[in-house]
């Protein structure tokens, strides 16, 4: 009898342990599955290296000459030197990504902070090196499209200055 | 002894279902306290209805001529109608937001979607009745300032067309 009711314990404490640490991986989950935009499509081509995803989620018209997007790089991530003739403006919304303009230090960009590319300066920009990024890059298009120039190298990708 | 054991594990099944709560409770705050964008300063002029906060998080200058804030409003709150010279971008971060332009009915913005509104055309923006409204606002200012109108009336917030 005695040992039957401490089995009984025993698994109370169990279901009541292992319901806790559902409850909790249910919400981490959701978190994750709750992006703001949707990624988009797989970024297929030579202007990236690594994995990115992007969602236009507005494209420049004779209505509005601004591009809105949002892009998702993974761990890595990054594009190639690049400049926009109109400049950009980049909203962090996730995780820690890297910006560098030609001629200074690579800079960290965190969730909430926000970058000020002027325009016709060539500059790279990406997730760090173990953590995603998701950045709405807002692109004026009235003096011309992106120009792309050379790839990031690892050694600027990686450098520390 | 046998009570001394039954107390002992009571306690500690209580131990376990309060830590659990607690768990729970401190994930819930924080993703409440875990704005992308601080909201800023309140908006304090006639422009505005009801409670809403102002994030500039980019002014428009002579590096670029692009303006992004983000706006929140609490339930109720709403612009007044205005328009922009060279149109407005509206990207929904996180609750439930009616938009109307002159003429139109009125329209619910949802967290993740996008509106775009034309140059010149009247227009107001805030949050629905019983749910709070964040959105980034994008502004080219090449082509002017905002031209403020007249208040929303209460009859227009509510209509259902």
């Amino acid at each position: 009898m005695m040992n039957l009711k401490n089995i009984a314990i025993i698994y109370l404490f169990g279901v009541l342990a292992f319901s806790c640490k559902q409850q909790n991986k249910a919400e981490s989950s959701k978190e994750e599955g709750e992006l703001i935009f949707a990624r988009g499509e797989m970024i297929n081509n030579e202007n990236f290296t690594g994995t990115a995803w992007l969602n236009n989620l507005v494209q420049a018209d004779s209505v509005n000459q601004i591009a809105a997007g949002s892009v998702t790089f993974e761990p890595g991530a990054r594009t190639k030197w690049h400049l926009h003739p109109a400049g950009q403006i980049i909203l962090a919304l996730e995780g820690v990504g890297y910006y560098q303009e030609k001629g200074k230090g690579k800079v960290i960009i965190k969730k909430g902070e926000v970058v000020k590319c002027p325009a016709d300066i060539p500059h790279w920009h990406g997730a760090s090196a173990d953590t995603a990024f998701i950045q709405i890059a807002i692109t004026g298009r009235e003096k011309g499209e992106t120009v792309w120039l050379e790839r990031v190298t690892d050694d600027e990708y990686n450098s520390i200055k």
